[in-house]
Order: C-alpha cells, then sequence, then structure tokens
C-alpha cells in the first residue's frame, strides 16, 4: 500500500553566520513573501498529503501562521542541533510515512518536487536525491553517482577531488520514512553530519537515485547568498505593471520589470530586468536599477545606481552606487555614500565569519547591511563588509571592517583652520564659461 | 479729520545674527531684487501719503536710493538699539499722523497693509495688529485675543503656553501716531521690548483689533531664514520665459519656474518649480533644481541638485547636492562636495549663534555659506553647519561646525606609500563587460 | 642640380620629463595610431625621395616597421645627447640631400611641409624655419625676423623680451644638408642648444627665411601636453560611424564625434566634439564627454564625466569626474572618484618634474595617470598631481603630491566606534516624502 506523503520542511536553523541580516532566513522578504514561501509553500506537490515545519524558538510565531492546501504543523525544534535532530525532534509526526525533506532556506530556478516524487515512486527505491551543478567547487557535500544510482555523499572533497559534478541538494524524497528515522537515531558523529552519514549507510543497502537538476539553485547560509537567492528568483520573475503606478516622461524599462501598486518612477531613469520594485516605492530622477530587489517603501532619490543588489523596504537612498550589495530594511544612505564592490586588484571578496575569513567566491561583492543602519554622505564602505543593525556612521568616512550592531563610527574632524591668504586669481570665470 | 498716513519701514537692523551672510538683511536679493523690495515697496497701500525709512550706517546710502510713488525720506538710526528707538529716531517726521509700521525684514505670501488699513480706519480704534499661525512654537510674541480685540502680547511664552495661535506680525496700524509715540518715550525696559510694553500698555486704554493673516509668512533673522523668505516669496512667482532663453533637448519644467533673460538650461534637467532662475545662468546637463533661487551668471554644471535651496549669483557647482542650503554670492563648489541637509537620526538641526544653540525648527536645513567660499571636492559640510565669507576648504574634508570668515581649512594627507606587492587578479574585465 | 630631399623624423629622445606616462612619446597613441603617424608620416610631402629616422633603443623596434611611400631606414642614437647628435648620428645617410627635419613630438593643426619647401626651393635660399604664435609665453626659442628673413634664434628670452611673436618650430627645410652637418660638426656647447648655435651661426652667413604658421601647434614633452596635442589633433577629426555602433535612445551626439566600430553608448548620454571614441568602447548611461579621447575597450560606467581630457585604451570609470586629465590605458576609478582640475584660487596649476616646479600655464589642469592604476571610491586626485604606471590608491583619500610607480597609498582608518545612543527622531518620512 501507498503510504502517505509527508512533506517535512526544515525551518529550525538559528542563522548563527547569517549576521548582520537579523530577519529569519525563511523568512527572509523577497518580492514581499518571506523566503520559504517560494522554497517551499508555492512548490508543495499535489501527492504531498501533510506537512510539517520544523520551526525555532524565534520564527514558529510566524511560521505556525502559514496555510497550505493540506494540513500542517509546527515542530519546535529545542535547539540547533542540525538535520537528523530537526527530522528526530518531529518524528511522531512522521511515523510510517513517506517523506519528501525541503530545506525552507534553498531556492530553485524551477519546480523538481514533483519529478523527485514521480522517480521516487517506482518500485524497488527508497530514495531520490536531485543534485545539481555549481559553476565552481562549493565547499559542500559532493554526490558519489554513476549518473544515475547515487551510492554517497563526499563532505567538503575539495577542489579537484569531486566525485562528481553534483552537489546534493535537499529536496529528497524516502519513500519509507521508517528506515531513515530509525537510521538516524542509531548514527553517532562528532560533527554536523549526522543525516549525511546516515544516507550514506543506507545507500549502501538500498537503492537511491540522482535527480540531475539543470536549473540555478542558491541556499541561504552567509548573508551574501541573499544575492544568489535573489539572482535565482529573479529569473522566474514576470514582467509587470501594478496599479497606481506613475512613469514619467523618458523612463525605460528593459527586460522584466515587477513593479508593485503605487510605485512612482521618476524621468531619466533606466531599470533593467529582472528587476523588483516594491510597493509604493520611489525611484528618482536619473537613476539606474539593474537586475535588483527593491522593497516596498523605498526612495531612491536623485542619481542613485543599484546594482545586482537586494535592497529591503524602506530605504532611502540620495546619489549612490549599492553594486553587489544587500541592504536591509529601514536604511539610510546620504549624498555621494557608496558601497565598493570590487577590490582594486579585482580579486575574490572575502568576509570575515565568526572570526574565520570566508570566501564568497566572487570578485564582485559589496556590503552586507543590517536594518535601521545610516549612513553619512560621501562615506565608503569596502567591499564584504558587515555593517550590524542599527549602526549610525558617520560621513567622509571609510568604513573598511565590519561594524557591530548599535554602534555609532565617528571620525573626529582633523583639519586645520588657518587665515586665508590666497585671494581668487585674476582669471575671468567668462573664460570658463566660454568652454561650456 | 483723517490724518496723514505715514508707512515707517524698519530697515535699521545690524542683523549681527546673519552671518555669515554679509548683505544687508533688508537688502538681501531675492529675484534680482533686494528684499526691502518685497516686503514693503511693492505692497505699499494707495493710502500712504509720506514713507520714512529707518536705516543704518551701512544700508542708507543704498536705501536712500529707493524710490516710491509718494515722497520718502530715510532717517539713520544712530546704533542699533531696538524698534523704540528707531521710530523714535525719527519721530521729527512722524508728528500727527496715522502710522503703518512695516518690517523691512518680514515678507507675506499676500499683501495685507491694505486691510489693516481697512479695518484701522473705522472709529474708535486707536491700531490693528496682525497676526498669523506658525506650524510649530516659535520663541516670539503671542497676541492675547479673543479673536477680534488684541488686549496683550505674551513675549515668548514657551511651548504649550501660548495666550492664542496667533504670533504677532509687524504691518501695524496706528490711527494717532503721537499715543505711541509719547508711550514708547515714556516706557523703560532692560530688554528689547520697549516697543512690545509701550504697544501692551496701550491695549489697555484703546482697542486694537486683530487682522488675522491666513497666508504664509516669514522674517529674516537667523540666515536659515533666507529659506522661510524664500519660500514665501516661491508662492508668488509666477511661470515665466525671459527673452534668448535656450532650453535643450529632453528638459522638464514643472510648475511655476520664472527663467530670466539669456539663460541655458542644458539636456535631462528637470527644474521643478516654484524656482527662479537668473539672468545668464547656466544650467547644466542631467541637474534637478527643486523649489529654489539661483541667481543670476550661476553655472551648476553637470549632474548637480540643488533642492529647496536659495543661490546668490555668480556660484558654480559641478556634481553637487545642495539641499535646503543658503549659498550667497560668488561660492564655488568642487566635483562631489555635499551640502548635507538631514542627520543621521533625523532630529531637528540646531546651528550655533553667538555661542548658543538655536533651533532651527526644522529637520531639514543644509549648510549656510557666505560669499567668496571655494569648496573642495569630495567635501561634505554637515547639516547647520556656517561658512564664512572669503573662506576656502580642501578636499575631501568633513566640517562638522562652524568657520569664520576668511579661513583656509586644510586638512594634511596621512596616507602612507608602501611598495605594491599586489597584482590584478586574472578575473577577465571580458566577464565583467558581459554583465554590462 | 637639385638635391635629393630627405625627411629626417627625430624620434630619439628618452622623453624623461614624460613620466608617469610610460609610452615613447612618438608612440603615444592618439586615435589608435601612435602620434609619428599624426606629426610626420600622414604628412610626408611628395618631394621627399627617402626617410630617415632617428631612433632610441626603446622605440626602434616599433618605429623600424614604419613603412612610407618612399625608402625608409632607422638610425638608433646610442645616447639622447640631443638634436645635433642626433643628426650627426645618421650624417653618413644624409650626404649630399636637402633635408627637412621633422619632430615626430610636433603636431600641427595643418600641413605645412608642403609649402616650408615650395618656399626653401627658391634660388639663393639655404633655409626655412616655421615660427607660430602661441597664446602666451613659453620657455622655448623665439626667432629673431623681421617677417621674412630669419636672422637667429633667442633660447628662452623671458617674458616681455621676445624679439618677435614667433617661436621656432621643427619642420626646418635645409637645402644643403652637407653645410648644416659640417656646422654642426664643429659648433661646441655646454648646452642642449648645439643645433641651435649651429643654425644662427649659418644664419649670418646665408638666407634663411620664415614660414609663418597660421594654425594650431603642439609638441609632446611634459605630459600634460598629451591634452595640447590632442587638442590639435583633434581640430582635424571628422565626424564618423564605424561599424556595429549601438547608440540607445536620448543620446546627444554635437559636434564631430569619430566612433570607431562596435562602440556601444547609452541611454541619456551626451557627447561634444570634438571628440573620439575608440573601438569596442561603452559609453554608459547619463554620461557626459567633451572635447576627448578615450581609447579602445573603455567602459565609462555610469554618470561619468569626462571633459577635455585624454583616456587610454581599457580604461574604466564608475560615477567620475575626469577633467582636463591624462589616464594612460588600463587604469580604472572607483565611483565616486575626482580628477579635480581647478584650484580653489583658480591659479595656474603647477606640476614637479625632477624636482622643479612646472608651470603648466594653465589654470585647468586635472591629474596625470601612468598605466596599470587603480584608484578607489571617492578618492579625489589634485590638479597636476602624477600618478606613476602600476600604482593602486586606496579609497576615500586626497591624494596632493606625486606617487611613483608602482605604490600603494593606504589610509589608516581613524574612526572610533561607540555604542549608538541616538535613536531615530519621530519625524515620520511620510513627511518627507510629501516634499518629493
Amino acid at each position: 500500500m501507498k503510504k502517505d506523503l509527508i512533506a517535512v520542511i526544515l525551518a529550525g536553523g538559528t542563522g548563527n553566520r547569517f549576521w548582520p541580516m537579523s530577519t529569519d532566513k525563511s523568512l527572509f522578504p523577497f518580492f514581499n513573501k518571506p523566503l520559504i514561501v517560494h522554497s517551499a509553500v508555492s512548490h508543495l506537490p499535489k501527492e504531498v498529503t501533510r506537512v510539517v515545519i520544523i520551526t525555532n524558538d524565534m520564527n514558529n510565531a510566524v511560521l505556525s501562521h502559514l496555510t497550505f492546501s493540506v494540513p500542517s504543523i509546527t515542530v519546535v525544534q529545542p535547539a540547533a542541533r542540525g538535520m537528523a535532530d530537526a527530522l528526530l525532534s518531529a518524528k511522531t509526526h512522521l511515523q510510517n510515512s513517506s517523506l519528501l525533506i525541503i530545506n525552507a532556506d534553498d531556492v530553485a530556478s524551477a519546480s523538481y518536487f514533483d519529478d523527485v516524487i514521480a522517480k521516487g515512486q517506482k518500485e524497488g527505491i527508497l530514495g531520490v536525491v536531485p543534485g545539481y551543478r555549481a559553476k565552481h567547487y562549493l565547499p559542500m557535500g559532493y554526490l558519489l553517482t554513476d549518473g544515475k544510482a547515487v551510492t554517497g555523499i563526499a563532505e567538503k572533497p575539495g577542489e579537484g577531488n569531486e566525485p562528481s559534478p553534483y552537489i546534493a541538494m535537499l529536496g529528497h524524497y524516502i519513500a519509507d520514512g521508517n528506515l531513515l528515522l530509525e537510521e538516524l537515531r542509531q548514527t553517532k558523529s562528532n560533527e554536523d553530519n549526522v543525516y549525511e552519514k546516515a544516507l550514506s549507510t543506507l545507500m549502501k543497502r538500498h537503492t537511491f537515485i540522482l535527480h540531475p537538476f539543470e536549473g540555478d539553485f542558491a541556499s541561504l547560509k552567509y548573508p551574501w547568498h541573499v544575492l544568489d537567492v535573489l539572482h535565482v528568483l529573479l529569473e522566474t520573475l514576470p514582467n509587470h505593471r501594478g496599479k497606481n503606478v506613475e512613469i514619467k516622461s523618458n523612463v525605460i524599462l528593459e527586460g522584466n520589470v515587477y513593479i508593485e501598486d503605487d510605485v512612482r518612477i521618476f524621468e531619466n531613469t533606466k531599470i533593467v530586468g529582472p528587476t523588483y520594485i516594491g510597493k509604493g516605492t520611489i525611484i528618482g530622477n536619473n537613476n539606474i536599477v539593474r537586475e535588483s530587489h527593491i522593497g516596498a517603501g523605498c526612495v531612491t532619490g536623485f542619481n542613485t545606481d543599484i546594482t545586482r543588489s537586494y535592497v529591503g523596504d524602506d530605504c532611502w537612498f540620495h546619489t549612490n552606487y549599492v553594486g553587489d550589495s544587500v541592504v536591509e530594511e529601514h536604511v539610510s544612505m546620504g549624498s555621494g555614500a557608496v558601497l565598493a564592490n570590487l577590490r582594486l586588484d579585482d580579486g575574490t571578496v572575502f568576509s570575515t565569519i565568526h572570526g574565520e575569513l570566508i570566501s564568497s567566491y566572487s570578485n564582485k561583492l559589496g556590503a552586507l547591511i543590517g536594518k535601521f543602519v545610516r549612513i553619512g554622505v560621501n562615506t565608503s564602505i569596502m567591499p564584504g563588509v558587515k555593517i550590524g543593525r542599527g549602526t549610525f556612521i558617520g560621513s567622509g568616512m571609510v568604513i573598511d571592517k565590519d561594524i557591530p550592531d548599535d554602534s555609532y563610527c565617528i571620525q573626529k574632524s582633523s583639519y586645520t583652520i588657518i587665515r586665508n591668504k590666497k585671494t581668487v586669481a585674476g582669471v575671468s570665470r567668462d573664460e570658463f564659461r566660454k568652454k561650456l
């Protein structure tokens, strides 16, 4: 007899590497919807009969209000002890069922759960594991596979040692969940890899097959992954004009631009899609906005350039460059402030996470800025720098390292005032006017 | 028998709180005319038979050349000892007349002298006092009134203690000037309030009535009041195109824009009215100018934003932000210099006047810059900062306090030069070009 | 019997005052061709029967590949010992001929070699010396002349002591080269003026006549002379659109703009001629480019202003001001970086060459930047400053003196981080939105 299919959505992680972003990862908003809607809710296969969301203390209140077309519950994972612990926390709800294990922080450019389930429901198969091809090596789990069966997972094999081009994605289908739960209970590890170990063990005894995913895929872990997730989601964005949208003269809209209601776009501005503009946002004169997300209630001011960036709700700009950057909500930047996105040597941008220098695997990365940050005029933030929530930064400064939450960065003026003995040279400004 | 009506125009104040502006307040130019023309000359009621202008040492030479449709004289007030002293200085010229007492530094969005006189010329009334409603508390005199009669003036009652919503404006009508002059002579005070005290005394014995003024009103005292006065005057500005005006393609003119002769406006620029552009001024490419005054002979250069600001004659800009600022004549700003107009905390902007921190009652206030100032490239001037006449400020600086006249602000470079061991990464710029 | 006419092209100078430019002066590229093509190759008179190019160690390899319509050879001058030495180095190739002596570093707005030869080939004349009128005194050789005959050369006579308005140009025609070579051999001098001394001696015995040149003329010696040469060459530039040129909407092209193949120009940009845009270059949105040279493979980014400047190949900009500046190839500037081109006092810009302060004779001069330089965001380079090849300059800095080759300019951040006790004022941003 075919078992019930439960979608288990993992949303219990604490996101402690996600600072300075202070929104829960699964709730991080894209296109005015939390990430979990993009990753799980809107792709739920029709074969699923129940949903179990593993949550944490912080996000449970919100996530318990999510509604699905089938019954759903949330289970709070007592502490963030990894994925195996998450599943075991909910084991009473997962008995005697097939499982589709979904990560709330993972997005893909196309639905693949239906295909995974279709492959998994054939005779004699215990599991289906999707895999995708990254553009460059990533320190993640790579699948051991002949292209059809999956026989194991190699954790962070090191560049050049990848056993296959496929990185393990979640979206696992397990025909008999009891087998998995039992294996999880018996597996011990000092590392956060109990789930992968248990799965590898099962793969030795049972048939797991590969679902090669051909689209783009991203997972939210470090704050700059907001840009990767955004990139994946933007690809799916249709062209759209909301109600009460005002577009002034000589505005150029190129590609798919999703414009919510009550947006106003001023003259001589160009928007290159795929780009999302949130409700009530004002895009000022002579702006350029390219492949970006701009939340609701923002004002970009005169002459701003927002390129390949995520901007949350209620942010204000004025003559800024926001390049390859993540700016959470309620951030303001003074005129001439710049989020630099390229090192002088064009090198890969690194960022410090818990004291460790982590590669962004990109040579174009700007700043990562938490909520309620204010940045003074003509201030420059260096590539990969993170600014904590609630921090104020003065004017004319260069910020080259991370700034904690609720800080105030002050730079003492060091100028000298002397008597001005210079007078303006006899050059007539009329001469200059002739050159105009 | 009806008395002669003399308009007494008070222009004898020294404006010692008006620094760094060095033009006499009554002569401060708006729309190529001194303030006194806007405040008094152009509103002179037909009932007035003579004009007496109380001047000071500095402005008398200019003011004695003002012409009216009726006979006029100037009387130099020996020292700036207040309004009572000003009137008494001219008492021989004011005998046996009715008086309309006008402040040369006050402007209103509509003429009200005619109404004041009409009300005052009824039987049994000694005086008429106009009052206006400010948007917020101001440290000025508030009228004691039942809405019709005025029974006294409460000086700076403190916020919440206002006896009425009406702030005392000048434009007082006094049917019998002798009574006022006599009272002024007898009144003693240690403070600069003899006039108000005398008026209050008269109000106990005679009927004074209120003229509620419903329009906008402003008085020039502190340098940022130039913006208040400008705001009032701009409301009255018609749409106008002078002779020999050149407007290039894709220029957007919105609202009332008064453009004097020989102005040139370059491509992709937007001007939002009410705005005044002085004779021969060049507005460069890709500018935005909003609700501002730009004097004659200016050049705004490429990509400048002038918003809610006053700019005098012969100023040069290039890629600047001039927000909520006052820039007197012959000022030049280098590329990227910014006059910041908003604190990081959005708080009310204060400015120091004679050592005292004075509220501007505004959270949007930029810089206040005297004549012949030069500001280097990428320099930032903080909100409410005043820059004295003839001062030069270097490049890349942040100026956060007032700078005296004729100063030269220098900042020593503090960089270190080491051997460059970095080389440009192997990333092909061709990759970057693909993203363009 | 009429002698053979040999064009001697002097290209052996080392250009040690040309730093930070590292291209040989005669090879410095304008319009994708080395200077020598503009100065000599393309103006070669039909009377010339052979060409002798005096080269140096460095440029001989390239110059030996130049082709002319007549036979040519290169002669390497062993060391840079001046012009007399240059000619004597090649004396075996110059026997028994007439000579047209051309400086590879000199350009003129019109061909004049033909006229010089025509004048020189009349009976009884030994030489023809062209002279031009500069706009202001230059420390060069001035001709002693009655307007027809030239009787001597006064070296750097000092301002006010010029014997005539004519500055000696090269392009000398010598009917009997043997006389010149013999005189050069016999002339001794402790200074680098053997050629001028020898010529002056010959002028006492033989007839030399003046060719007054009425056009513009420039010679490449100091790095800012690139702008003078450019100015002369731009005057000759036709209007041109290459193949596969993409010009987006609302692009304004004014005057002669020479656009090479594969150029793309984005929206809301204005280009004022005479201007040259090299092959494959991308001019971004909302730019202004005026009277400038932009090499091949450049990207100007958003909102850049390039005015009266020379930019070499493969340079990248983004929201920069490049005014009256020379930027050699492979230079990148971060967003908001400015090359300032005007002193606060509008004074003449000086630059230090070998420890000596040299006047540029101009009050508008920006920076002079060698190859492979990278400049950080919001950095300001002061007028007349030279940046050596391969140097990196950090962000938010002010560079007010020359920086050697291969340097890394670092500025230590000096900000303090305190606890932010400020909160955002209760002012509703909704109030601000109303003003938009």
